[in-house]
């Protein structure tokens, strides 16, 4: 029977029970220690709780998640705090508790021959590449935050990142989950099996729904043989056209060793030249458009350097590559990612930056960075364009940096109107709002605005088949209808 | 409203509806006709319907399906009918409406760049690959049934084949559905993109579900690069134990160029070799196991032979490999898969097969072959194991064949029995009941006997959610708690 006292009751009696779960040490109450868990990664949202707790396996979450439900108090999960929509912020009321999947930070089991990994939710997705590779294995998930983002973050995202041309999103390096629904069961879905058609594959609903349907306590990860050979090079090109071609000459001549396909304006590379220590201009002239292409290879002097200069050679000739620098050793390999990653955190120098991550068919990416880039010019000349990113899966983080001399806080009020125009020829194109960063609780209007609406009342009907009193991760993802 | 009339008067006004909608030349009434849409590929099932309509788009697939809706009258949908668990077949009531796809049979759409094509439902799979084929891409969903089964009951049934261990199931090559949901709303999720997180991901609820959640009418699947060489070798082996070490090796050796791992055991291939039109004994001695393996590359003399002939010579060294053939042609590689696909024609010849497609870690194959054909032989002396199939899945054909002389049908009355003991030990590796053929209505019972009770609770609160009246393909996948 649900509990029907009144909150801050329930909130104290729930308190005592869940710190009888878990350990009273292990419940946070002190502001200091709650501040960096109440704010996300950007700053946009800020958000108040109870308590926040830390159980130490998945069956503490199990009983944590039970007694909340009990009690009817929201949970909101919480890995590694790095997402960008707000997702593991907790709202304003302070009724949301907040649960910590830090403390779950085993490696369970590594399959060397099956090719898995074992992980519970709160393993730093740099900790799992690093066994992964102990057992000479590929683990190819790779992002930005790899160094602090928990897998069951990346899992509860879907995260992609730079080698999602090859290998996928963390859904496709997914073989099973351990989740604890909304009801405290806990689904024992740990299979590593690379074919299963037992019934609805229902790990994939978890995936990417963000805590709101359960959480996600474990996973058994896809593991790849590691590579021998890595063949890093910076291209110039004249377009965004070009790039789409010769992505597919590298396809077809290296037989898909491609493992990731980034796309630089001029504009992006001279703010990270600028601005970030360490980034050099690679090449003598300079060029409009470039392209970090990066390939994985089985053989330790293979052919893969040779295979990829003879693809460069003819679109040389056929005027898609203007230059081309290949890396002759992990030093330089590792100068061209800084320009890629330089170019990021070059932006935060040159005044406000109207964001968007967004997807559209990779064959539509010149037609669509050409329309919206125009259409922010339209609104207000003088802003930058500085699209760039994974054009390989044709997500192009389709950034905006002010004009120069501009009141910031002006330009950033322009968010709203730049976003909804942008996701406009977004939509045109058959695009995505949100390719890899998610919904959170900053685009549920947008997802509202922008989908299908049978596809809104499907993922409703979906919340309310597994989540009926909606206490996971409440206002994040989709919302009941109004 | 729904109509609550007695059933015939309902059917009889829904076949009026319904020829207004497609032309009355689209149903079929005549027995005759109607028998081969009537029984499964395996004759384990015959059914009954009313009538078997035919729509011709998407759009009319809609209004039947709500017409059915609106009628209470339940559907059943149907592909090429190449299924082996009875999914695509009515019951005995004679209440079903069959729903036949073939007429969607458009390629709507190929985009080479962005490595797509869109298709509808009742297309030919060896259609999809000529199309993809065609433009110089690859479309490597590639199974037995090919050039009769349609991409909607590949997607359907989550198909797997040949080809699942480098480019994944039916699910893992769709980018995008569309689907006719059980009240007749079609939803339009035809996205082309490889990244988009802007909620749950709908389309892997319908794949795999077998039209139980709703009708899937087009698709956009996704391509790769046609390769340039291919590389087919048949290894004799000691044992499994050494197929999954030359496995791994051949994974590293290659850069993941393999696409193909098939074990056969020594009793399989005599088989082939005994009944089968020209299947011949490949290697000068005979060796307890064989596997046939295959490799995509990109460069037409590339080094992928060599880098395979090196690992070989390795493995040779360890003790792994005993004797191997590389094809030195196509002919030769198609020598190799003739003696594949014999094997299993060739079981016809070898009195009654009591037929088993299980999957287990690739680690556990071994151990897995080994408890199970001693169990096996435990309960009847004589019974001859044909274990064979795609090991780089971890998926087992657990084939067994009759004990000479044995009569037929007694030995076929084992069915039950068998399988029982054989999925306990499946059950025990960890494995699953049903690896690529689906749940249909050959295993509903034993995924509610083998799958945790908490995993058919959530696919029961799936189906309610989409099908609240129990209209879509019933009886299949999940029934309604008794």
């Amino acid at each position: 029977m649900p509990d029907s006292s009144p909150l801050p009751d329930r909130i104290s009696r729930l308190k005592e029970a869940i710190a009888g779960v878990v350990g009273a040490r292990h419940l946070v109450t002190d502001p200091a220690d709650l501040a960096p868990h109440l704010a996300d990664q950007r700053g946009l949202y800020t958000g108040r709780t109870p308590f926040l707790v830390r159980p130490g396996s998945s069956a503490e979450v199990a009983e944590v998640v039970r007694l909340c439900a009990e009690a009817r108090v929201p949970v909101v999960p919480q890995g590694g705090n790095t997402g960008l929509c707000g997702g593991a912020t907790p709202d304003q009321s302070g009724a949301e508790l907040l649960l910590c999947l830090g403390r779950l930070n085993r490696i369970r089991a590594l399959d060397a021959d099956n090719f898995t990994i074992t992980v519970e939710a709160g393993c730093i997705l740099s900790d799992v590449q690093r066994a992964a590779a102990e057992a000479d294995r590929l683990f190819p998930l790779s992002l930005g935050a790899e160094g602090s983002c928990q897998i069951g973050g990346n899992l509860a995202t879907n995260a992609g990142g730079v080698q999602v041309l090859r290998y996928g999103n963390a859904r496709d390096l997914t073989l099973g989950l351990e989740v604890v629904l909304p009801d405290g069961q806990r689904w024992d879905g740990l299979r590593g099996l690379r074919k299963d058609n037992t019934g609805y594959d229902l790990k994939h609903l978890f995936i990417g729904a963000e805590g709101s349907l359960g959480v996600i306590t474990a996973a058994v990860l896809k593991l790849y043989a590691r590579p021998r050979e890595v063949v890093t090079a910076l291209l110039a090109l004249p377009d965004p056209a070009a790039a789409v071609q010769v992505l597919g000459r590298a396809r077809r001549a290296t037989g898909e060793a491609v493992t990731s396909f980034e796309l630089m304006p001029r504009i992006g590379l001279e703010m990270a030249v600028t601005h970030v220590e360490g980034c050099t201009d690679p090449l003598a002239q300079a060029h409009p458009w470039y392209a970090l292409i990066e390939l994985y290879g089985g053989q330790e002097q293979g052919q893969l350097g040779q295979a990829l200069e003879a693809m460069l050679a003819e679109a040389f000739e056929a005027g898609l590559v203007s230059d081309a620098a290949i890396a002759q050793n992990a030093q330089q390999a590792a100068a061209f990612w800084r320009l890629r990653e330089g170019l990021v955190e070059a932006q935060k120098h040159e005044g406000g930056s109207i964001k968007h991550d967004v997807s559209v068919p990779v064959s539509k990416v010149p037609d669509f960075i050409a329309a919206a880039a125009a259409e922010a010019q339209r609104r207000l000349p003088g802003i930058r364009p500085v699209p760039f990113g994974h054009v390989g899966d044709g997500n192009i983080h389709f950034n905006l940096s002010q004009p120069p001399g501009m009141d910031r806080q002006a330009f950033l009020a322009l968010w709203g109107e730049m976003s909804t125009a942008v996701h406009d020829i977004v939509a045109g194109f058959d695009g995505s709002f949100s390719a890899e960063h998610g919904v959170g609780r900053l685009k549920v209007e947008e997802a509202v605005r922008l989908k299908p609406a049978v596809e809104i009342e499907m993922m409703r009907r979906v919340k309310r088949a597994f989540d009926p009193h909606g206490l996971m991760n409440p206002g994040k993802v989709v919302t009941p209808e109004a």
